[in-house]
């Protein structure tokens, strides 16, 4: 955790107020760019807060010719409170994110209207209602046939397009540099995903009794630690791609055809499979949570063959695509697989090959890891929350952790999704 | 290659004059740093250019109360002239590495007295006779009893302390940003390391030709570019720590109680298995070269055995040194094994041998790609360069690089340096 919260008077110096729904307006007022997204008509102005507690404040504003979604960073982290300081800098980084992955996949990114860094505040493209979060989505049960395309465009064109394979070393280690400040996300991120859920922490929690030797077993689990060591030290290390962070099916808001990705506030340069991992790993999640679900009115069966259905194609499109772009993109700026070296088809196939199943592989990684976070770590999922029953929901996140550990251990054997959709149905205790 | 070299005039205007002996006397007398290291007698001063005409000019500075060596970054590269741009800036990281290795190990790294960045210009102790470049010392055949020692104190220390080992996270990435800045220092080794010996360049060389058909086979073998392409990758996008980036013997100055690393102007945050493997690499290439120095008084018997044991003791007494460091700081600053997590004596250990394994593992191939790119690419090594006899100068070589291209492609199956040297050892063809 970082140094003590700035008093009132040191924000208002740095050019920082804290809106809430009044304050607001007058800054839409005096703020073009945002007077412009609402039309023009800033007179009476529909302001509703809308962050579901996470980290931040997000309003959603209407007027009867426009709408905008503005997004406010405090100076620590909102579900916690004052007492675990956060820079709010990371808005910085969130806008620096939409702006770059909006121009490389611009139909699944909300654009940015408005920045003010002093303020920590974002405008942006306000994703209008049938959207819902996807997580939400999931647990209602609704199948949403464009996800795995979407997604696969998605993660192909952001990872692809801000990789090595398409630029130049001297561009990317400018941004790499860049991106560094956001160091205090990912140092975040390293605690609740790569440590305190292996160890005694007074931030884990759990479903108790239930799993209480569960969670012991994570913190007593000897390979466990040796594969997670070997992952957080990937995390901070390895500046392979500009990956968004929290690619979890919160960060997704989806219609039956649209999907849209939001807050990036994670982003840096990291390990492509980090994001891969987030987005599978989620739907692993929602998939054990079905039976939880369940009701006499509809037992989930065929809504979790489309879970697997969509982490399988996500992956496969995703490779599809990914593979397509680099061949697209062979002769361009990138230096890692220079077309005078890798001068014949079956030589970059096979290269193409070894470079996705090392990413197949961090993905499975990377992807456990979040799910065993999600389960005895400081900030769980409503898929499993929602759940009343107790014993219900510790029967079927046991299952996800029991997935979760053994995906972890074992994920150099996978040669296929389909081999991982194998191991998640063989998990029936 | 970069943008095109500055006009006279410009390069002025940014405060940068190229000096020669004569202009250099004018900048030591006003420059108060530089007169104290030669205890303020400046008015007879012997100045002597030494560089080795390879990318800088270096100068040795005596007078009679005291020494300096002043090294001054031209906007080119040297040995090729001004057709070949290489900005100045890398004094700058040379000094800030120069410092910060020096901070760590100051028994094995030149302290620096003066730097002006504007011209390029690099103030440091002079390293004196009869220390020599250890290259030389191995083609004259002389025997350095302390260099394993040194060198492995040397690498464990600059390579532990500038590790997530040892940082925080928070302080890495300030450091690996900072160095992001020396990117076409990096570039330049991207080509002539791991690029141009794989394809047909007009800066690849070999001895012709008697290797014509061994340097077409490495521009071939498909699965030799499927591992430098891994290496590739890992050496751009890993920041493992503040690596020396040049660390062959050409960079070391030795006595037989002596041991003095210079020359880090290719220094960033990369992976620490190219700094082990330069000096291992170059090691065995000195290996290789003795049959080509061998004469009627001596067989080189005695020394290629000598060699061989340099290499076994520099790593294993590396491996000591780097895991003594680690169990010294585990309760430090460090964050990527936790005590918390890393609990109990057997698990820290066991991690620590993967740990261990596999930088092994890095070092092999990043030593081995130095082997090859000296042997067929564009800068070549005087331990076989001074081998007069081209026929024999090309065996020498072709087993160099027999013994590379395996060791690069099967890195991964040895368990101990003891299994390298036996490889090495059964290569007599
Ligand atoms: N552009 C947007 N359009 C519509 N709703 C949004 C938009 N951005 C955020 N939201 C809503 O606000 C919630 C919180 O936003 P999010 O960016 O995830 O904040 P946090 O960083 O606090 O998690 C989202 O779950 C979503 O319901
Ligand atoms: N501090 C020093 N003391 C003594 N000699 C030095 C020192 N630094 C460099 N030299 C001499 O100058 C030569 C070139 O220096 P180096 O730093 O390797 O330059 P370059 O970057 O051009 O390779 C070395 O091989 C060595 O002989
Ligand atoms: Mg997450
Ligand atoms: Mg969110
Ligand atoms: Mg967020
Ligand atoms: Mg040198
Ligand atoms: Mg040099």
């Amino acid at each position: 955790m970082a140094a003590a919260t700035a008093t009132a008077a040191e924000l208002e110096a740095q050019g920082f107020r804290p809106l809430d729904e009044a304050s607001l307006v007058a800054y839409i007022r005096a703020t073009p760019a945002l007077a412009a997204s609402l039309g023009g008509r800033v007179d009476a102005l529909e302001v509703k807060e809308v962050g579901d507690g996470n980290l931040n404040f997000v309003y959603i504003v209407l007027s009867e010719a426009g709408s905008v979604v503005v997004k406010q960073a405090l100076p620590y982290i909102r579900c916690v409170g004052d007492s675990w300081p956060m820079t709010r800098e990371r808005a910085y980084f969130e806008a620096s994110a939409l702006q770059e992955h909006g121009r490389l996949c611009p139909d699944h990114v909300p654009e940015v209207y408005h920045f003010d860094r002093a303020m920590s505040l974002i405008g942006m493209r306000y994703i209008k209602p049938p959207h819902i979060i996807l997580r939400k989505g999931l647990i209602a049960g609704v199948q949403y046939p464009l996800l795995a395309e979407h997604m696969a465009e998605y993660m192909a064109r952001t990872l692809f397009f801000t990789s090595l394979l398409y630029n130049s070393t001297t561009d990317h280690k400018k941004r790499v540099s860049q991106y560094c400040g956001n160091v205090e996300l990912c140092r975040l991120t390293e605690q609740v995903v790569f440590s305190d859920p292996y160890m005694v922490s007074k931030f884990n929690h759990w479903t108790s009794p239930f799993l209480d030797k569960d969670a012991e077993a994570v913190r007593e689990d000897d390979g466990l630690k040796l594969e997670i060591a070997e992952l957080k030290s990937m995390f901070i290390e390895r500046a392979q791609a500009l990956i968004h962070g929290d690619l979890h099916t919160g960060s997704i808001m989806v219609t039956t055809d649209s999907t849209q990705v939001i807050d990036p506030e994670f982003a840096f340069y990291g390990p492509m499979g980090y994001d891969i991992g987030a987005f599978l790993g989620n739907l692993i999640l929602a998939y054990f949570a079905q039976d939880g679900h369940a009701d006499q009115a509809n037992d989930r069966k065929d809504y979790k063959e489309w879970i697997l259905k969509t982490i399988e194609e996500s992956w496969n499109l995703f490779q599809q695509k990914f593979v397509g772009l680099w061949n697209k993109h062979k002769d361009g700026n990138g230096e890692a697989y220079l077309p005078a070296i890798y001068n014949n088809p079956e030589l970059l196939s096979v290269a193409q090959k070894k470079y996705m199943t090392s990413l197949f592989h961090d993905s499975l990684g990377f992807g456990s890891a979040k799910m065993i976070r999600r389960i005895v770590g400081i900030a769980h999922v409503e898929d499993f929350d929602s759940i009343e029953d107790a014993s219900k929901r510790a029967s079927c996140e046991r299952r996800a952790l029991d997935c979760a550990k053994a995906i972890l251990k074992g994920r150099r054997q996978f040669e296929s999704v389909e081999q991982v959709i194998a191991h998640i149905r063989s998990i029936t205790h």
